[in-house]
């Protein structure tokens, strides 16, 4: 996934506190052409999964799971942050952790929409501590779901999500994965794979 | 645009106060097959605009402009609910108010992804009082950017934010309008449009 790595590497900033900002292609503006590139590369590698719906969270996974989902051929569900007790529904529901906001979200998915006859892969934009990650397994496995893989853009690799998740057994495909950054040069660092 | 019309009256429930629900395959969980219907339409409609910019506002607008960005080939530029002073951004924003939630968001979008050379066709998924709308077009005024057209998936034409937006002159080219809603019957009546 190296047109990934050098997206980065051109238009990725690193700041400090471990920092990546990719705000000018992957999580504020989007790059379509860009997702596009990355569907294909997950419809590659999970390509003998039979997956029939993807699963992300609000907000940023959004528009790469839609992406994805067209080249999958199947919907996509994304788990919402709850603002408020919703009587109305019969939701699946967890907490996240967000370190950003340094708050908790209560995450659902409604009963209706994830269930035991599905075969699921999750789309986010990134991995780095898992909280996020873990909050959709937790969702799909209290709906009786198949999770099939899970299909991360960036992985931050000195973090303990994405090594925690592959401990659990998960398939888990991060297109690049940062071992280090430094925020004085701009320096990243990827993790050597063999695809 | 019939089959948006069509999946309305299948698969959307009408609810007291004018709530028409649509989470089975718009703001939930998401039918990206009729979201690329939805998105060869806009496009058709749009032919004679010089798009090179789709703008929408996080979260369920995401996946409709992801996919009209497909169409078109351009990226998207979502704007985001800011939740917190963000001091690292030099930002556009506004206030939105949201009747759902009871309360006032400040929405932002970068300065960096939002400009003066930019003709942004804005997507969304509902238009009902308009509030979120205007929102979106008060930060594509202060950016200096043209609004080439406004694209909606559903229109509720019994409120007010339709009209008010045509009445600025805004080509608004909303899929679906609902006329009137019953929720003790089901029944749902869509505005005759000519195409």
């Amino acid at each position: 996934m190296r047109f990934l790595e050098e997206r980065i590497r051109r238009d990725g900033i690193v700041r400090e506190g471990n920092v990546l900002k990719v705000d000018s292609f992957l999580n504020h503006q989007m790059d379509i052409e860009l997702f596009t590139e990355m569907a294909k590369e997950w419809k590659r590698r999970f390509a003998d999964r039979p997956v029939n719906k993807i699963l992300t969270i609000e907000a940023s996974g959004i528009g790469i799971a839609a992406i994805a989902a067209r080249e999958f051929g199947v919907p996509v569900v994304f788990a919402k942050k709850s603002k408020s007790i919703n009587l109305d529904y019969d939701n699946y529901s967890t907490q996240i952790r967000s370190f950003t906001h340094n708050r908790n979200y209560e995450v659902i998915v409604s009963k209706k929409f994830l269930g035991t006859g599905d075969h699921v892969l999750i789309i986010d934009d990134f991995l780095a501590n898992g909280c996020a990650l873990m909050g959709l397994l937790e969702l799909a496995e209290k709906a009786g779901a198949a999770v099939e893989g899970i299909g991360i853009a960036i992985e931050k690799g000195f973090q303990e999500g994405g090594r925690t998740i592959r401990e659990q057994g998960h398939r888990l495909e991060s297109l690049a994965i940062v071992e280090s950054m430094d925020a004085a040069t701009g320096e990243i660092v990827f993790r050597q794979t063999d695809c």
